[in-house]
């Protein structure tokens, strides 16, 4: 057990239920440890927690670079504070390196909401491949509920699948857009509008507010010429400055439209189940694919496979089958 | 074994290697089959005859639709044939469904090579997941190799992921765009655009001539600011009319071009050695999927499983793990 890590199953559920948001962090960091004894403890944890969690709102926030989120996220976290909810950030940033520090969730970012006792700001977690990066996430996510707080956010870097990984573990997939100059709109992918259940231009101030109307219309006739509403719901378009909190109330009572619209007609429901069910099916194949890379037995066959492979004189499908089969007889 | 499947490995490998097209034609019929003992057969066939394989240069050809690519295709098909080529035109569409029959590769769409002896056309194979399609494309690749076709023309429809899927197995990656209206370069990503080894406008012909030599030098501009020449090939923009036979000669010399510096410099083998092993992992990966899903005796605990997990009353990773273990210890 290394230090800072919680040694005692039974007090850390004990304190991560009570809001002891120093037992919540370090149980974070017994989820984000690649040791296979941690990962023994982790699972542990979360099983014991699991009943404690699902009760929050989860909010996925995506948006390309420079857009403004994590302004977005102090002044939608303040709003949600001060009407007296628990509120926790969490981000997914697979490009982060480890010890390269990391500028998402990093709580100097975000001064307003950092030290209300009522927030629970976690650095995203360093390093790793996006499926492991999301694993983790998701599972403090979870211990996040477990300790009860309200509204979960996840944050996306905007870049690569980050988006798709965010969406398929939140409730409901925020995208944030800047006023556009001229009549293009940049930097958001068709496949990325797609996703969202809300959009929002941001920055709605000053010299961008006239750019920022014309931008929320023309998003709005973007996402109808996309397709028909889907589940009675169609993505409204709003705009707000969360540098000046304005627009803010707005946007949170279209969060909980959605969300009671979602409740009601069972979608809300059914996706959590879909995604836990997804999760995994990638969970499986991920450890599948880590069982046979680590196979000391057949780690000679693979080097060998893999040489007669890439000079000609294996084909791949076939080495493939009988490498297979090797790890499968020997287990 | 059914009918139009070949019966003896020996006479099938001498009818492809002599350019039996019919053999040829039963032979990718066979690598298509799901069927366990066709697939032995299959494999079987593809061992013997991979020491035939790899002299021919792949093609890939991408472009949005509409684009013209069944023209483009005719055009540098008839032009290699006429200069002594054999040709193979074969096609990944993932979207196709079995028995609605396929537009990519049919025969009729390409008149003037489809009755050539020194062509072979190949619809594309119907339905299954991109990774299914992708595999029996690679491995009809393989088979037209040994029928001595020089130049293979993998299409893709330009929709999704196939693109990735053909970059992965040609040596070559070109892409087709239109001329632009306006000033934008519409339809094509940047992610594709980076792939392309050689980017080519289509339709410089009648009232878009004009419009196809400002596209071409948009998208020169536009590959220059993606970044510095790779491997000491900065990837040149033509243009050509396919409908008219114009600019094709300026294409193949291209082509050629490319494929003597990356012979020289080693790429075009590095290249080669890196997609058969890249192909060897993903087939071991499917492969793994496959057997899991299909294992008899955790299909009950499978079930179960994913319902407790829908239910948020068992963690997805632990799930995981636990059937992953079963699954191991079965075997």
């Amino acid at each position: 057990m290394g230090k800072n890590l919680p040694s005692d199953l039974g007090n850390t559920r004990l304190s991560i239920r009570n809001g002891n948001r120093r037992a919540l962090a370090q149980a974070i960091t017994l989820i984000e440890s690649t040791r296979p004894d941690h990962r023994v403890e982790a699972e542990d944890l979360l099983g014991t927690l699991l009943k404690y969690t699902g009760e929050s709102i989860r909010l996925g926030i995506s948006g390309p670079p420079g857009v403004g989120k994590s302004t977005f996220i102090e002044a939608l976290g303040s709003f949600l504070i001060d009407n007296g909810y628990k509120i926790a950030v969490l981000a997914i940033d697979p490009s982060s390196k480890k010890g390269h520090g990391s500028v998402l969730g990093d709580k100097t970012r975000m001064p307003r909401i950092s030290n209300s006792e009522k927030a629970f700001i976690r650095p995203t977690p360093s390093s790793g491949s996006l499926g492991g990066v999301a694993r983790r996430t998701r599972e403090a996510m979870l211990l996040c509920e477990a300790a009860g707080h309200d509204v979960i956010m996840v944050e996306t870097v905007g870049v690569g699948q980050s988006e798709t990984a965010v969406k398929d573990m939140v409730d409901i997939f925020i995208l944030l857009a800047q006023p556009a100059s001229g009549d293009e709109l940049q930097g958001i992918k068709k496949g990325i509008m797609e996703m969202a259940d809300l959009l929002i231009v941001n920055r709605a101030d000053g010299d961008l507010l006239a750019a920022a109307s014309r931008t929320q219309a023309d998003y709005h006739s973007a996402l109808r010429l996309l397709g028909a509403p889907k589940n009675d719901w169609s993505t409204p378009v709003l705009k707000c400055s969360a540098l000046y909190d304005e627009g803010i109330p707005a946007v949170w009572d279209e969060i909980e439209k959605y969300s009671s619209l979602a409740k009601n007609n069972g979608l809300f429901s059914q996706v959590r189940r879909d995604q836990a069910v997804a999760w995994m099916w990638s969970e499986i194949e991920g450890t599948l694919s880590e069982q046979f890379r680590s196979g000391k037995n057949i780690k000679n066959k693979i080097d060998e496979f893999e040489k007669d492979v890439a000079n000609g004189i294996l084909n791949p499908s076939a080495a493939a089958k009988s490498l297979v089969a090797t790890f499968l007889s020997d287990n």
